[in-house]
């Protein structure tokens, strides 16, 4: 299935984290299914806090990204759309919280599942956990938006 | 005065956010002035959530990074030892909540300004803001625990 990511329009296609568009980023792929999204990342050899784990900031910025598309998917749901076949709604981030429930070894795919909890026509609420080697190693409860006109600038 | 993350042993060094020994990293810099923590971060124009703005992930990634050091910092001077001068204990991050009060603009140094609440002996809860321009665009709570030896591969 199409990422949620490809389908943001094109103005909307630089993020650090998740942008088709961005030549440095990290590519954040996700994938609605069955009413949740799926993400997978394997983390660079750099992206660590000590050897052998996983730089807490990384798991973050999959969180954020993952969540946005997350959103995105829910309210396409919600409006009647098809996530990963028409074009993705742009949500942003309100507030990120994670809880780091054991450090996550730097090596394996990491495997991120994100679920809607409380989808509003301006504001989605996403829960979200990241497993790595199939144990959990961090949770996140994040707050997306729709992204305000005043955020593009092509509006 | 010489940065926290300076004074990391090296083994504690190699963090994608602010290792000095991280060839790839952030470099993320913290400073010890009269009770908190001060960073300045000067953003890549890779790191964009939208043109113009910065990315969450960006922002989430240097709380983390300040917020360890701010937690070392209030650990050593509980501990009779000076931030800045004597050798950095490791924190890592247990929790990390952030509040987006604002689009960040890409383009001006960052201020990250952080200041311990609460500090025990394991554990150290930091508060912190994100300044772009003068404006408050970003606050975080963060919850550090001293890097348990598990981690440690020398240890």
């Amino acid at each position: 299935m199409t990422a949620l990511q490809d389908l943001y329009p094109d103005d909307f296609a630089h993020c650090y984290g998740c942008g088709r568009l961005n030549a440095e980023g990290l590519h954040v792929k996700s994938e609605w299914q069955n009413g949740e999204a799926v993400a997978r990342f394997q983390p660079s050899p750099q992206h660590m806090a000590l050897p052998g784990f996983v730089y807490g900031g990384l798991i973050a910025s999959l969180a954020d990204c993952h969540a946005m598309a997350t959103a995105a998917g829910a309210s396409m749901v919600a409006a009647g759309a098809t996530p990963g076949v028409d074009p993705t709604p742009r949500f942003v981030t309100a507030s990120l919280h994670v809880e780091f429930l054991r450090p996550t070894p730097l090596g394996p795919e990491l495997l991120l599942r994100a679920r809607p909890i409380e989808v509003g026509e301006r504001k989605v609420v996403v829960e979200m956990h990241v497993f790595a080697d199939d144990k959990d190693c961090a949770s996140a409860r994040v707050v997306a938006v729709r992204a305000p006109s005043t955020m593009h600038r092509g509006a």
